[in-house]
């Protein structure tokens, strides 16, 4: 009988590229792919089954990067998909990656040695370089390029909507509040969208944002409060739900009422009970359907399959809390 | 140059049993684990470093399970789970393990595969028939018996501090909340704690409990308010700090004030930020000591070593809200 080695020697390469052939590993060029399926059959080989059980297992495993599964966001992303994977009979390997770089690159090289099959995540490092077309690879909200497949919400429109809805409530003059990070992320374009619809509305705005290495609420909202031209605001869109809820705390400090005074929206949709108060109105990002696509479409790329587009961008919802509106939940 | 398997003939062992010598299994016999290395040593056996490494990390896995990562309380715990393993370079498995056995028998069968190190979780089988002594699983909450250690918060005495300061707030009559599970959990204690401070404290009680699989808000509280010796209780204590927002919610649309009416307290202290409200009065779980004690002693049972403790009771704290007592959160 055949073995792995007679395959590797007649197609003239490697054991371990006849292994990667059979597993139906990605990273192989379709010349040499050819050359040991070619090998294969005139050899009549059938690999070994159980090695090739082995081989395959190591690879069910998927790595989630997350700055941290404490966020609601994040662990109701993770929830999602979990049971995405665990659907496929794939598994979850959980690394709470925030502000290290080392670990996401410790997975990369996992992901070289064919130790987990795929990863997803939000990435701080431009890894772009250093992988090949088509490694699976989903990247959620950042987008580096054509290699890393990015999976986000429709930021631009919520940004759009958010002014939309304030300006319906009554707003004339509205501020978009931020945090930003220096990496590139999907996520700038919330303020894109509000500053487009701000145009398109002719209302006046404003644009305060800071660098999250610097951020602390204290300095943030003292600041913002100080400035002359801040003070007749009258709408807030804020780009995280927990910044919207910041504010809130910080502008009754400054004796403002929400929504009488100030109304406003924030970003994500992480409240999923009415149990806790203020019920922010909110542009909800659609987590399931996130994390199912970005389960989808990584599992694509482990086939080997090229993906059609770089960016799938998903649709948001506006939904009405207790911030933008006096008469909604009166009757609570 | 031996190779393992001279090793195993000379032991009289197999292969697999010589890898689990070397790699500290804790699966092995002492009689075994001698004879293995006596024939180590006959032979100056030096393992291969390239296979050994690659045995040892599949083995550098640790698997979670919970009933679901999107709950505030399982997030943090694997926040800081998480957070210890990797310290120790532990890689972590997640798994949703909720509602579904069959889930955590396939974890059970691969760490008896050796391809997880140990389990940490919250496990809803009685395992501790299909386990040998001293196997690598530390279980959250729930205790089964001498094989399977269990950490968890000091339930007990969470229940009699509740009591305590429900009293302490003004409350004359007070009524124990609760969902439970036919599993036996550690959790029961905050009930039998409860009573034994009322009975110290000669304060009438009530104790209102629902299984957990006929659980509905409505019909619970509901029911509750309909029955007419509830109707002058002026305390709750409710078993987690969710339900005791849901009674807040149920109590309000029912005409009663908090905490004017009613003095109430929930457990685990999900509220890590004062943004939300009710602050609720809660007794706060140590889940951050709760997840590093967990690992602790999980890398003491991968390493073979036995514990001293079945259960290993962590402190819990008092942690006060704005639901026992009108003044405190006036200045917000």
């Amino acid at each position: 009988m055949p073995s792995i080695k007679d395959v590797a020697d007649l197609a003239g390469v490697g054991v371990g590229t006849v292994s990667r052939v059979i597993n139906n590993h990605p990273n192989v060029k379709p010349e040499t792919r050819e050359k040991v399926n070619a090998a294969i059959k005139q050899l009549n080989y059938v690999p070994n089954e159980v090695a090739r059980n082995f081989k395959m297992q190591k690879s069910k495993m998927v790595a989630l990067l997350l700055p941290s599964i404490w966020h609601p966001f994040f662990s109701e992303l993770a929830y999602y998909i979990e049971d995405g994977l665990d659907k496929e009979g794939f598994k979850l390997m959980l690394c709470n990656s925030g502000g290290r770089p080392d670990k996401e690159l410790y997975y990369l090289d996992m992901l070289n040695q064919n130790k987990v099959a795929g990863i997803i995540g939000i990435t701080y490092n431009d890894v772009e370089d250093n992988v090949s077309t088509d490694i699976p690879i989903i990247s959620i909200d950042r987008h580096f390029g054509k290699k890393i497949t990015c999976v986000t919400s429709d930021n631009y429109t919520g940004g759009r909507i958010a002014l939309k809805e304030l300006v319906k409530a009554g707003a004339k003059k509205a501020a978009y509040l931020g945090i930003h990070s220096s990496a590139y992320s999907e996520v700038r374009l919330r303020k894109t969208g509000f500053i487009d619809e701000a145009g398109a509305q002719g209302i006046e705005y404003i644009i305060y944002e800071e660098h999250d290495e610097t951020f602390s609420d204290d300095k943030y909202f003292g600041d913002f409060f100080k400035i002359k031209e801040h003070q007749d605001v009258d709408g807030v869109f804020a780009n995280t739900d927990i910044l919207a809820a910041k504010y809130i705390a910080a502008a009754k400090q400054h004796g403002l009422r929400i929504p009488e005074d100030v109304k406003v929206i924030g970003y994500d949709g992480i409240q999923d009970n009415k149990l806790f108060r203020p019920i922010l109105s909110t542009i909800r990002q659609p987590v399931e359907e996130m994390a199912r696509m970005s389960v989808r479409l990584l599992l694509r790329k482990i086939e080997g399959k090229t993906l059609e587009q770089d960016i799938y961008r998903l649709p948001v919802m506006y939904r009405e809390g207790e911030t933008t509106s006096c008469s909604v939940f009166l009757s609570l």
